[in-house]
């Protein structure tokens, strides 16, 4: 990001930017209107709140979920089971913070959320990675990780698995009910030797980004104790908004809040009061069809470009349906120091190399041809010079 | 503040909510009127910034501080060397968490800021009570404190000296100038001995907030590498608008602001952009003095009400000149289980127990009888009627 931000000619395919044009400057003008002309909610969104959170929009963010989920009638999760914060980003650190111990061990996707591994990282936690299917996890490979760690005894350091379970980052693979069902009966049956719960940290930032495919329920829909789920009003309303939250179980939900509440007391309550009034006014939904539409045609810029553009025989992707990425797999290293990588920087053209998304895993080498690509916060234009400029770059380097 | 918010009828003279009549909400409109009309500056505002902060409000920050300190001339610190964060709280909680491993000991005033020992003990660091005097921290005590440590060989588990500078929560008290500099001298001295750099962190957080007596420059005037200073715009203009900073020398700043990319990628740029604006047009300025003018009425209310209710040979404090609180000594227990906080629950009215502000310390029992009175939350009718029933209490607790 600090890159794009500093390098202003630069096209970025790489940062996790939302779309520039489409930022909700209208909605967002009139919803702190109405918030700030009464005078009565007015003063309480300037005040401080309480730190799980303000509890209108603490329920109409159960309200939603259930909406979202076909679950209705389910009285597994209530508001009080949810946890405002400065982004879902904030909800994935205070859960690593507060569940792991240095040397534990969380199993991911593979490939991965980047930036959760460097959370990772930086706590001293390793990482086991589980390889991806088109549906999502490998069980088979969940299930011979498990047996591994347990014959090594280690599974008393594994705390949790970690899902990008929407459109993923980087992959854009949405895992099925089915996996998640039969993830948390795997992680189940082994908690017996881990000598506590293992959690399903359910990460669901892209999940309102969907724009072909049929809604998948969350694994809230499955488990009452033992999913743990971080959702997010930033991406699919305005990224400079930063308001995410947690559906969390007790005994940790208790555990977080008062660690949230050393971190900053509470996520602003001018913020949360803007999404509050979104979701009541339905501005939210407003916005986020339009969103939705948006990207979907960003997408089919980006993906149609890179039909005509890429040397075809030697480079694969999916059509995403939903979330902000494309993940292309080449026959020649992507990586920072290869020379598609600084080709394309000298071209103006940034991408995200497929290698950082790699939990370290000394069993087998990191694939160094992939690429991630965002159709976020380019335009239709940049991402078609963007494209141009990298095939020529791949082309050359073959 | 939980408390506070679930029992409406409650007297709170404990939790630090600011005041609520004086909110800026005129202030606030104008502000995002201004920002959200302007296209490019509206969008930029909804959009993801840089992890460090926004530029113009970095520049703005240190412009701020060089006046306040009266070092207009000073290249000591640059707006690289700020780090925006949501509240100064956070920037407590960074440093804290970067700086310090598990068993490591930070000096603290005693009494100190309740929430700052309870950042300590949630990651089990220890520390270590320096008394007060009424100009700051009691230098004597420090160099004892330090040679103890030295000659028990703990000097490399010691990594800052934590002072929340002025108007102390909870004591009232400010440190001059002069004892800043004498206990960075003192903390230089033992640093060959530590291992590593020994810093100061300043928590400024009440420091706008003054209403009478001259403005003391910070410690940032006085060194260029050992001096981390946390400030904050939350309490002079809105608490519901969430916003600190810190002002961080190199290397730590980088390690700080990579976390800080962790935590949540930065600073809601909405919310700078209100900060900015409120610089940039004065309104801050204009808000912050009529802030210090009603905090000055309102202390003199508490204070006043204290003087014709309390039993006036038992119980002592000074006068206030900032902040948002008043420190009591009386000569009764007042601690979580005492006749007297029990008995002011039963009345309604909560303070906060002194004996929460004491850093553990196995050399000597904290007093138990002490009380800290905020004039932030309560509205003037509030207090007198709270001070009554508490005064009530005091003289039947005797």
């Amino acid at each position: 990001m600090q890159l794009t931000l500093d390098r202003p000619t630069l096209i970025s395919l790489a940062a996790g930017f939302t779309d520039h044009a489409s930022l909700p400057v209208m909605e967002t003008t009139r919803l702190l209107r109405s918030i700030l002309m009464e005078p009565k909610m007015a003063r309480r969104s300037l005040q401080y709140g309480s730190t799980a959170g303000d509890p209108a929009l603490r329920k109409l963010t159960i309200e939603r979920l259930r909406n979202l989920d076909s679950s209705l009638d389910s009285p597994i999760y209530t508001p009080e089971n949810v946890l405002i914060t400065h982004g879902s980003q904030q909800l994935l650190y205070l859960v690593t913070e507060c569940l792991c111990d240095p040397g534990d061990i969380v199993l991911v996707e593979d490939p991965t959320y980047f930036v959760y591994l460097g959370i990772l990282q930086s706590h001293g936690i390793a990482s086991r990675g589980i390889k991806l299917q088109a549906d999502g996890l490998d069980l088979k490979e969940l299930g011979r990780v498990l047996d591994d760690l347990k014959q090594r005894g280690l599974l008393p350091r594994v705390k949790m698995l970690y899902l990008v379970s929407y459109f993923q980052n980087p992959s854009g693979i949405t895992t099925s009910l089915e996996k998640k069902r039969a993830a948390l009966e795997l992680l189940k049956k082994y908690e017996k030797d881990a000598g506590h719960p293992i959690y399903l940290l359910e990460d669901a930032a892209y999940r309102e980004l969907r724009f072909t495919g049929a809604e998948v329920p969350s694994g809230l829909s499955i488990s009452s104790d033992r999913v743990i789920y971080a959702g997010t009003y930033s991406k699919p309303f305005a990224t400079g908004i930063r308001v995410g939250y947690g559906v969390v179980p007790e005994p940790l939900l208790t555990v977080l809040t008062r660690v949230k509440g050393n971190h900053d007391f509470g996520t602003s309550h001018l913020l949360q009061q803007i999404l509050r009034a979104a979701l009541e006014s339905g501005a939210y939904e407003q916005h986020l069809a339009l969103l939705q539409s948006r990207y979907s045609a960003k997408a089919r810029v980006l993906t149609r470009a890179m039909e005509m553009e890429f040397p075809s025989d030697a480079i694969q992707w999916e059509k995403p349906a939903g979330g902000l990425y494309v993940w292309a797999k080449t026959d020649v290293p992507t990586g920072r120091k290869s020379k598609v990588f600084n080709g394309a920087l000298e071209e103006n053209v940034l991408y995200v190399p497929g290698e950082v998304c790699y939990p370290e895993d000394p069993t087998r080498r990191a694939p160094r041809n992939t690429m991630r690509l965002s159709f976020g916060g380019a335009s239709k234009s940049e991402m078609r010079e963007g494209i141009r400029r990298l095939g020529k770059v791949l082309r050359a380097g073959r």
